[in-house]
């Protein structure tokens, strides 16, 4: 059967070479880094440079990364590891009512722990307003966290304009970049952010790598305690051959992020025009301030799983809603934030391409939606 | 040059079959087991075999296991999870002062958070008196947790009489068994824990996958919040190949449990015999009740690390103290603790032997390892 894989929002496949300069790591050079032996210094050296590619790809320094295993235990590291580490100036924290639920899940955690938190609201589009933030700045707050970009909807944010409201009251900002960084330029020095996240299994690298990006001299304090790893700042024996993947999938997202873009932008929009031309369809998300590779509608009368089921009988994989909430089965946080009633919410579907999508994958796709939303509307009891 | 790796316990060599189990996951079946379509699926069915797999090897139910990333995360998480899940009840944890710096620097982050920690002493030979354990016991007490196996010394602790004890007080108790699952029988229902620790990559498992038995019906409170992963009990998205692998590497071990036991003991005593026939060297740990592959010592009069770089140079790869430790510098707590002299602590040395270890590795290692001990005590200011 022809697949046709329009879920790169919730992984992406790995890059062939990726798991080619993984291979040795699984092989003759095993060793752990924090050995002495000569084994564990090339070990120790591979990692070194993985950090360099990371860096590179987001204009940090390298002893600005930390070495995580997932976006969530990055996500969950800053905001916890920054919110403990400042407690003392205060115990409110600002974020909006649309981040993933590792932020919004850690949030709450800290509530139980007397912080205080505010979800902002977003605009229609999805859009955080940079004055709807310093508004809700107060003395006692400590951490502003505001996603790059919605991984549901695509979106955006104004990113650099919000950290320049933080930097200038001295709060610590972090933002989560796993759905953005490998996809669009990011640039942490340009953002201004204190920390941001990352996940390489978006740009092509494997599962079980990520990272966060700690500015110099930004106070943390660890998620995970052992020994002397990254730093002393995240413990546990490096898993080498996922780092030196991540490292890889950076410097190639690096050296091919404009043509990864150009060809992501070329079929997203040919898929959003076909898509909004049925009727009671309606795109979510920024129509220009959006990620490349990232089409997201809510279809009137239908249920995204019943769209996902039907599509997937034809080999096309798609996703309704965030992959981490398609089994949570209630309406989408993100959706009714942009007032999406919440019994639309539920025709959510989110078609995420990536670079080895080709236009006649787009074709095949084209040919088999409309008719797919034709039948389901015709068997709904709700339909018109 | 010839290599003979001896140092086990930092970290083994992948197992050319276990990374054969892994390779599809890295190619074709790379879908995020979260999402609905049919890849999905089938990435999902491997974790739940692999769950069912290393739950066969501690004698769990599956539902009682819970994937992390590495033997610090499930440490981190059994103390930090089961102590804030039942402050309610009290806030006193016991453990002793020779556990792995993933379980000390998590209790010394609950001291920080009102919590008092107990740091049990141990005996010359490194065991826990369970009559210690009994007398630090105090209404308050919420949570204990005691090495199942000590990675610097190999002892092996009498655990079941220790939980028997924790169980009479309805207190709950933890192991950290990473240094021992995979190295001889661990049964979870014989042991009588409530959680334990286990990492894939000390049985020839990959680096990046560990994992914590959960007792059915104990409290736990996640390290990592977010998505639905794990029942939500740890969130990100599955590191499936390193997951398979884990699997993999738990059925192997379960399979020849046995074998490897005989092999690494019959090595082990080899070395053992000749290592303690030089002149002032002390075994440390106790004699019997020791990891099979697990062999450590204290030389008088020289720094472990001169030996590990002589050593190195024959291309024999060896540690002193834990791995985690090593660059720490300073006399390590579990040494001291038996009762070796901070001076004589410095020159340690462990040799942890694995299945693929051989005769002649042990014969080259016992060649080479008096003259270096020689060569250094004659360039020894201190030596006698």
């Amino acid at each position: 059967m022809r697949t046709v894989y329009m879920d790169h929002a919730a992984t992406n496949p790995l890059h062939p070479d990726v798991l080619d300069a993984m291979m040795p790591y699984f092989k003759e050079d095993f060793a752990n880094p924090l050995s002495v032996y000569e084994p564990a210094v090339t070990a120790k050296a591979a990692i070194e440079k993985a950090r360099e590619q990371v860096a590179a790809l987001i204009n940090a320094k390298p002893n600005e990364i930390i070495f995580t295993a997932s976006g969530a235990e990055s996500n969950n590291f800053a905001i916890k590891g920054a919110a403990i580490a400042n407690q003392n100036k205060g115990k409110h924290i600002i974020t909006t009512k649309t981040e993933h639920h590792s932020i919004t899940n850690s949030a709450r955690f800290l509530e139980r722990s007397d912080f205080t938190v505010t979800f902002l609201p977003v605009d229609n589009n999805g859009i955080v307003d940079p004055a709807i933030v310093e508004k809700a700045i107060i003395d006692e707050t400590i951490l502003i966290s505001i996603n790059h970009a919605n991984t549901e909807i695509g979106t955006i944010e104004p990113i650099s304009d919000i950290a320049k409201i933080a930097r200038a009251k001295n709060i610590t900002f972090h933002t989560d970049a796993v759905a953005s960084v490998g996809n669009i330029p990011v640039d942490v020095r340009e953002l201004g952010v204190d920390l941001l996240s990352l996940s390489a299994h978006q740009f092509y690298g494997p599962k079980g790598a990520s990272a966060v990006y700690l500015k110099e001299g930004t106070r943390i304090m660890p998620l995970i305690y052992g020994g002397i790893q990254e730093g002393g700042r995240r413990a546990g024996t490096e898993n080498v051959p996922a780092i030196v993947g991540m490292g890889k999938a950076a410097e190639m997202a690096r050296d091919n992020l404009s043509e990864r873009i150009g060809h992501n932008i070329k079929l997203r929009d040919k898929l959003i025009k076909s898509v909004t031309a049925i009727e009671k369809v309606r795109l979510t998300g920024h129509p220009e301030k959006r990620l490349p590779g990232h089409a997201s509608f809510v279809v009137e009368y239908i249920e995204g799983e019943a769209m996902l089921l039907m599509l997937g009988a034809y080999g096309i994989y798609a996703a309704s809603g965030s992959a981490c909430t398609s089994k949570a089965l209630k309406a989408s946080p993100v959706l009714t934030s942009i007032g999406i009633p919440s019994h639309m919410a539920h025709g959510s579907v989110v078609f995420t391409i990536g670079m080895e999508t080709t236009e006649n994958d787009i074709d095949y796709f084209i040919e088999k939606f409309e008719p797919i939303i034709m039948k389901l509307r015709e068997m709904s009891p709700i339909a018109e």
